[in-house]
């Protein structure tokens, strides 16, 4: 049982909280039981795996974790990408909240088939946050990287036409921008808007509206649409 | 300016960090100076609003905002509750993390007429967090509070009926339940389930329900469906 502050395992956590260190070594670790599980579900094998009372002292796994004393496991693992691919998508830009990044897997990975692929001045999908808030299924469906994609549907909201009249065929990429930055031009090129009530919010969150995007999307794809 | 900790605006502010506080006292605070013009759009009189640098130093502002050393404006307002109602409304019940309530009452603001009302065990909508999620949407469409309405529309993932096929007619309110705890008996009578892949995850976000369940029932109300 770990009962030192200084023990190796502990220091590499402590590490891969930061991104320039999950970069170095090429992991990063999940908090909690639930998500432990889902890699193991996933066929993920662990660099280790920590869990309280059993290989460390529970304080000691709680002070490495944001999640605090209520901690009790915590894996590290090696990072991997997926190829982008499949007839729905989605492809993210400038998305910076790292809960927002996990949102979006965990959405993704229920409705469509492909992954998410993250392009520039994205939160870091292994960040801490966006592992808890993929929920899992950054095991299950990891992101890939890449650049705007050839076949892309954008939302936003300033666009004249509406996501539910817009031509689609797979495979098609649903892109969103950054609630303050947007798309770049050439995706705002081909872009639908969901419609909102006069009065209301500008935009919607990123993660509420790759929802909406991909259940349309799916429910097009099902040749319902 | 203020230059002293021991201020007594400062001191509610810290206050007001606490839910008992914010019930004692009918207040809570909203940090940011996007959410105090949200206030101010929404003809919301403040009890006081802070800036930076003109009412107070900064480095005291920071101390008592979650946000830290950015925060250039904070204000403390009144609570206000929504009476239920609309052709569409939202029900929340045991949705526990404040991130969650704040961003289903942002996106119930975009997409339907009526409020969110909240049932037994929801995060507080008027802690800090869910009051930065709602990205000032809780100004201009508090919430309500109440027990399960007349003519729900749950979503439940282990419902038989697709959402698309549910009948639905106003007034109608969606109707979701804490990831973990799902929904009372009563209301689950009347559930209907967004259709998702097979292997994907068990359930999805309750925000990223609620922005689906809410863009399909204005899909319906508008006569499309």
């Amino acid at each position: 049982m770990i009962s030192s502050p200084d023990n190796d395992k502990l220091k590499t956590i402590r590490k891969l909280a930061d991104k320039s260190w999950r970069d170095k070594l090429d992991r990063f670790y999940a908090e909690g039981e639930d998500l432990v599980e889902a890699a193991a579900a996933a066929g993920w094998e662990p660099e280790f795996v920590l869990r309280a009372g059993e290989d460390v002292e529970p304080r000691l796994l709680a002070e490495v974790s944001a999640l605090g004393s209520g901690t009790r496991a915590m894996g590290v693992y090696r990072r991997r990408w997926s190829e982008p691919g499949g007839k729905v998508s989605v492809y993210l830009h400038g998305v910076r909240d790292p809960g927002n990044v996990g949102a979006v897997i965990r959405t993704a990975h229920a409705l469509c088939d492909g992954p998410v692929v993250l392009g520039p001045d994205c939160a870091d999908p292994y960040s801490p946050k966006a592992v808890r808030a993929s929920m899992g299924s950054i095991f299950a469906r990891p992101p890939a990287g890449g650049g705007p994609p050839g076949n892309p549907i954008a939302l936003d909201p300033h666009a004249e036409l509406l996501l539910g009249d817009a031509e689609v065929e797979p495979p098609v990429v649903l892109c969103l921008g950054g609630e303050r930055a947007g798309l770049p031009a050439g995706l705002a090129a081909r872009a639908a808007r969901i419609p909102m009530r006069d009065g209301g919010p500008e935009s919607l969150n990123v993660a509420a509206a790759a929802a909406i995007g991909l259940y349309e999307l799916a429910h097009r794809m099902a040749g319902h649409g």
